[in-house]
């Protein structure tokens, strides 16, 4: 299966295992502290929304080489055998801090911070930014879609243009998981739950000879579940062959859940088609439109005040196509010479331990936010980064993706709108406690 | 394993299997012919390579519905019994033409065309527009670097931040058809034999109490392949840090394979260190270099005279940065009602099953195209569409990675250097042919 299948170690940059052999053969073998971070947010984005934990913290559950994988590494002809038979022995055995899949956070916090003996530390670096990257980009690109929708349901589309199966899967979940109601990837429907939704492509309508057949057909299979597709032809022709069938379908019982717009001024017609349906004594039948949409165009036509009942969303969502990727990196605080920091260009990292410390009003709306050692002690402030693994094993059991997004739910709720605007949102307060400045200005 | 596993017939839009009830229900089982194509170009590119086709016919090949799949498919309460028990037996009957793997295509050509009993063609629709799409967007772009880089050798490095584990593999595999040397991804190099490439990272270099010390140490366990990060605190000062181990190693009769510079000005620093190595009798250490590259910055450094011999590739590639989506689709062609043609706004597609015809020069270099019916018969043109799929079997062996690689490199030639300046590339000459020109009038 797509989902939850395990990677394994070799879904890895080789410099991870050229590393490992040097400090196998130096006996580098003491525990470091290595801290996951986004330095920058993309343009115009001023939050992010924690994703991938649990695929993470799966894949270090359960780290180790077969015997096919050390032979395959044994071929390279780069590594020798007492080092292979180290990673025979193999697994990871450290501890993890972490945000929970649904947390905000902002710029420079880290996300996630792993403490293991160095190889282990180094060893899971490139899948642990693949997972928890791609997640997160995807689930705040959601959640700004889910706040210009304003209460309005939307639905993942984007299964076919993701960047492969996999991106596919996960966009699904972080979606989900950040408001998201439904998706129309059946895979992801059957491994993550969601509901699914979904229901004729043109293709569809051309198949039959005229639409009012094609609709017709449609009902006959799907009485109570049905939307058309109305623009194969013309939009406003279709919604009145659409207006037909639905009577037809009223007389018997049943009602027409709704139609689909996918091409044209999605303001104009939606209005339009409204007004049809309405005129019809049909007021009931949702409009669905699903035309390369994103958080830009669903805040416009909204405001423009189409008459769109629901949204589906895909490829730019699926791609985060403004933003394809962040900044995100893993970076060495902490190893056995004591807290490091590294200093090339533009590249500077924070060293040491840490923790983020939130500072929340009365009523919960997050106030602002400081990056302290995990030893600081700041007074009634929430503890972000919470111990997920000890010792190579989970402290807790996976939370229940339903139970992530309503968490999420919640979470975003205490984020004030100010720093939520698509363009002009203000920059939440992140500060350095002084002991963590402290600690960088002694290096 | 991540690579060549199949995903199942529910990696699909919901859409596609309600459609394919109201077919069964109406007893709509004839043959339709579906054209996979891309509608136009991504800002600044005149041209595509074919990429992914043997994951999609292999994926065609194995269709079935497992017991599970059709129990998930029971649960959701849409489909019926009899439904249910048809695609108990179904598999993927039809055939299949295409382009080969590393094939030059342009706008509007069909990449693939598939002909089956209605419900089969319409279900493969998501799989095979993420399948190749995705492969396809990234080989392009990956040709567009390899153009610049002028025979400098690039190597994938864009793991870490590839959208998710599958495109992560998919990169690997279609930066190397289009011309990379190599990757970093290790689980590539074994699932697909790509040469594999990387030694170390910042960390390792902090992890040493001196960049002497780390230097050294690696030179030690990896005395013929070693390649020295040189940028973790000064670029310069770690060159020449670089330069004393580098004699060591020559003394013990090993040499520095290379430095890697990551940060900073690539053009001044590379032409420093460049004369550093130079100065001290170490002319053939090479300078590899891994910033933020593209095709853009590729072609800048190269311009203005970096002194870089081979280039790692990362995040801007493997997620198609600049155009992180293609604009692909999978239309219906012809059905048992004829040909048949979408008029949406703007979505307009060509009716009929169709082949792509390739004029050529004496040279072999490619004159122009020109799109016609699959029954057309122009002299003297190469056939881009192959039948590689027939009563759901395949016509032949798949291609070895290594041949599509070679055959790229052959086709790329063939391709004029006035279509692939980056900016300002001439469109390709690709006209219709008058019979299907008069079959869109006909409709």
């Amino acid at each position: 299966m797509t989902a939850n299948h395990l990677l394994g170690p070799l879904f890895t940059d080789l410099y991870e295992l050229t590393m490992a052999a040097v400090y196998f053969n130096r006996r580098l073998l003491n525990a470091a502290t290595f801290s996951l971070f986004i330095r920058d947010y993309p343009s115009g984005r001023k939050y992010f929304v924690a994703a991938g934990l649990q695929d993470a913290l799966e894949e270090l559950e359960s780290l180790s080489f077969s015997s096919d994988e050390l032979a395959y590494l044994r071929e390279t002809g780069l590594f020798s055998s007492d080092f292979l038979s180290f990673l025979k022995k193999f697994r990871f055995t450290g501890s993890v801090f972490a945000m929970p899949e649904g947390s905000i956070f902002f710029a420079n916090e880290p996300i996630l911070e792993v403490t293991a003996p160095l190889i282990e530390a180094q060893i899971v670096e490139t899948f642990l930014l693949n997972t928890v990257g791609f997640q997160t980009m995807i689930a705040s690109k959601a959640a700004r879609c889910v706040h210009v929708a304003a209460g309005r349901p939307l639905i993942d589309f984007s299964l076919r243009r993701t960047q492969g199966h996999d991106a596919g899967m996960k966009v699904a979940r972080s979606t989900y998981l950040a408001g998201f109601v439904g998706t129309s990837n059946v895979l992801a429907g059957r491994e993550y739950g969601i509901p699914l939704s979904g229901t004729m492509a043109h293709s569809f309508v051309q198949a039959f000879s005229s639409e009012l057949e094609a609709f017709s057909a449609f009902a006959e299979t799907f009485p109570d579940s049905s939307v058309f597709l109305i623009d194969t032809y013309d939009t406003i022709a279709g919604a009145r062959e659409a207006v037909k069938v639905a009577l037809e379908m009223k007389k018997k019982g049943h009602s027409l859940l709704g139609v689909r717009l996918d091409s044209g001024d999605m303001v104009r017609l939606s209005r339009e088609v409204h007004k049809i349906f309405g005129a019809a004594g049909l007021s009931e039948v949702k409009i669905f439109a699903s035309s390369g949409f994103d958080e830009f165009k669903i805040e416009k036509v909204v405001e423009a005040g189409a008459q769109i009942d629901a949204f589906g969303v895909g490829t730019n969502i699926g791609v985060s196509a403004d933003a394809p990727f962040i900044d995100i990196v893993y970076k060495m605080v902490r190893c056995d010479r004591g807290d490091v920091r590294k200093l090339s260009p533009g590249k500077v990292t924070l060293a040491g331990e840490k923790q983020v410390f939130r500072d929340c009003d009365e009523n919960g709306t997050y106030r602002s936010d400081t990056i302290g050692l995990r030893s600081d002690t700041l007074n009634d402030r929430l503890l972000l980064l919470e111990p997920v693994m000890k010792n190579g094993r989970l402290t807790r059991p996976h939370p229940s993706l339903e139970s992530i997004r309503e968490q999420f739910g919640r979470n975003f709720n205490a984020l004030a709108d100010s720093f939520k605007a698509l363009n002009t949102a203000a920059t939440y307060p992140v500060d350095i406690s002084p002991r963590l400045q402290r600690l960088q200005e002694n290096l």
